[in-house]
């Protein structure tokens, strides 16, 4: 029996070339890219390669992004534009040194009122997004059935104190794709309106890109963002490594304060191992754009069309590596585990959320009833699958949902 | 020509075992470890015994660490008790959600005065402390000559709003170890006596033991320390990881928002690899503590009877593997450079200041002049040398040094 992993959008193994190409920077290559000699100025130069190589990618420049620990520190950071943007217009605090403290002094002194809708972020996006948009005076931005942003609600929900609005490229659920040069229109729109009324609130787009690397061609000025984060982990590179891009527009109150690394912006040593394995899973992704998109597409024609009793929940706008099936009346959960023992490994949704038993807030957002939610699956395909694989999976899925249809109908 | 390199306070390079034991991670146990599926549970369960045999390491359990990128984000997060203990206080914040932002802003809203100390650092802390503490009004504690905290002024300088002190067990520049302990018992003094008086501002001792776990044995209830951060990269583990040691009295603000991830103060999913890397790290410092000790006392005394022609500045409480050298008159950057050529590594202090041409400030607390803070060299000896290498770089650096003096006799 082998192991079919079909829950790819919670996490990738390290492809063998990454890792390969992190090896020499445990050992060899292992000094502190900020010391004052040769070897670890080679190090230091590896490593802003490395992030230009990433940059590139996305038609950004290296000193336009800052590395983190992953796409959740990214999504906070990438939330502190609203913090900083206050300590501009209100208060610059006593001393330089005490600034950013103030900047978040300023920006919470005052809280918001409900309807200031300071942080607007899509009903599906990550918790990371959610719960630090939650911080800042945030609010939900509908979805309609197929989990694509309601354009219109998001237009009235835009108000003069709006600084910024979170549209994830991809959901990490459904694996919609988001109209992102729509909402940058229309930020182009109201940001030329506001400065005929004189109003100096910034108004900035970040994206959360970290389930889109492998399957789209990304260029943050086609976008229109103004903040994106990135996932090393999510396209088979290593884990702990991330990154956001940070547009010259953007100004951002540090992650943490301390050697001033990353611009200033997120202090610490370089992780330089995991940069430079995020760099070439990155330059693979690139490569392997149009193959991929083809094989999934494939993949994905062959899962549906083999499996049985389902409704697909994200029929439209998803990426070809997300199929979400619902199984009405069954217990997805109890899925998961009879699919665990023919070591067949899907999920229910986020592995963060799912971990903790919460119904998933995507899913709700969509739409879908407590019953269908709870008979919904996520496959996520990956590079670990092929097709015999996916039609093993879909013959040992068919089985195991049979065999639950004829248990719950004889309950 | 061999490589000796003596600056391993900056960085370390990854133990072959250490790797040896992250390498599965990437590859075959990749999974992300909040799956519901039993091999991502296998992971979540090793995660958790490496998280266990860290901190076993300084005596405490794993549901004690907090992981973090490394040791600048746990040492900003350890400031962030300073944030969440104003949050009880003051005001709790109109929902839980928004309680942290709250805590914030309650904490900054009356800006502190200059003088209420509410967080103390010994003078000579690192950037990530310092610049943390300093967001919050913090107060330098003066060193005396060799580094040590000068305990007088410390006792002077606690007000009754100090809610942290911090102070590293080893310093970053000098390898001064501190009298934690006796640091300890004055907290526990002046505890009681708020307790007597009904003072409710908490006080803890936070401890950056970045440098300290090759060659200290470490037990946080022994230091009495409430806070303490460890790193894997000072200890021939991976870069881009790093724990906080949080005991149970004390309550921080999270550093991220999202999954919930590190009982809810760290979101992100865990970066498995590096974890296991780090608690092999640990493991085999922890075994080698007495042999670590006694070897580089040994290749300390044949540096230093080897060398000529320099003062010694960390005369006392140091750790033998740190020698910090003053050739007075001379330029100790130059001197970086010449020993490079010669593939002989060293640096004049933290990479992470040196690199932005800053003075020492470590230097200038011990009270060292301009002049004098020029001269000086940090050498910090490890795993990689032996003592034909000690040998071979006290040659080099004699030689150099010499034509150095020569040079400046001349001129």
């Amino acid at each position: 029996m082998v192991m079919i992993y079909l829950d790819h959008a919670a996490a990738t193994p390290v492809d063998s070339r990454v890792l390969k190409a992190m090896e020499p920077y445990f050992s060899r290559d292992f000094f502190n890219p900020s010391a004052a000699y040769l070897p670890a100025k080679k190090v230091a130069s590896d490593y802003e390669a490395a992030k230009a190589t990433i940059a590139h990618a996305i038609g950004a420049k290296a000193s336009d992004l800052v590395i983190t620990a992953g796409a959740t520190e990214a999504n906070n950071l990438a939330l502190n534009a609203i913090f900083a943007s206050r300590s501009g217009s209100q208060s610059p605090g006593p001393s330089p040194r005490a600034g950013a403290a103030m900047a978040r002094a300023a920006a919470l002194r005052n809280p918001p009122s409900q309807d200031a809708n300071i942080a607007l972020y899509l009903a599906t996006e990550h918790d990371s997004v959610r719960k630090s948009a939650e911080r800042c005076g945030g609010a939900e931005i509908v979805v309609d059935k197929f989990g694509r942003i309601d354009m219109a609600d998001l237009k009235s929900k835009i108000t003069d104190a709006t600084e910024l609005i979170s549209v994830s490229l991809v959901n990490n659920e459904l694996g919609v794709i988001q109209p992102l040069a729509e909402i940058a229109n229309l930020i182009r729109e109201i940001k030329f309106d506001r400065l005929r009324r004189g109003i100096k609130t910034p108004l900035y787009l970040h994206s959360d890109a970290s389930q889109a690397l492998n399957l789209l061609d990304i260029n943050v000025a086609r976008l229109g963002v103004d903040l994106l984060t990135l996932n090393s982990a999510k396209i088979y590179g290593p884990k702990g490594v991330g990154a956001l891009y940070v547009s010259h527009e953007v100004k951002l109150t540090p992650s943490t304060y301390g050697g001033g690394q990353e611009n200033g912006l997120r202090s610490g040593t370089e992780n330089v191992p995991g940069v430079i394995g995020f760099a070439k899973a990155v330059e693979l992704a690139h490569e392997h754009l149009n193959g991929n998109r083809k094989k999934y597409a494939e993949l994905k024609k062959l899962l549906l069309s083999n499996l049985h009793g389902y409704e697909l929940i994200n029929k439209k706008h998803a990426l070809d590596n997300f199929a979400v099936l619902c199984y009405n009346g069954i217990d997805a959960e109890r899925l998961i585990y009879l699919l665990e023992e023919k070591e067949v490994y899907v999920s229910t949704g986020a592995a963060c959320a799912a971990s903790k038993g919460e119904k998933s807030h995507v899913l709700a957002a969509i739409g879908l009833n407590d019953e269908q939610i709870a008979g919904s699956l996520r496959l996520s395909l990956g590079e670990t699958n092929d097709k015999s694989q996916i039609l093993e999976a879909a013959k040992i899925i068919n089985e195991i949902v049979g065999s639950e249809y004829g248990r719950v109908s004889h309950e």
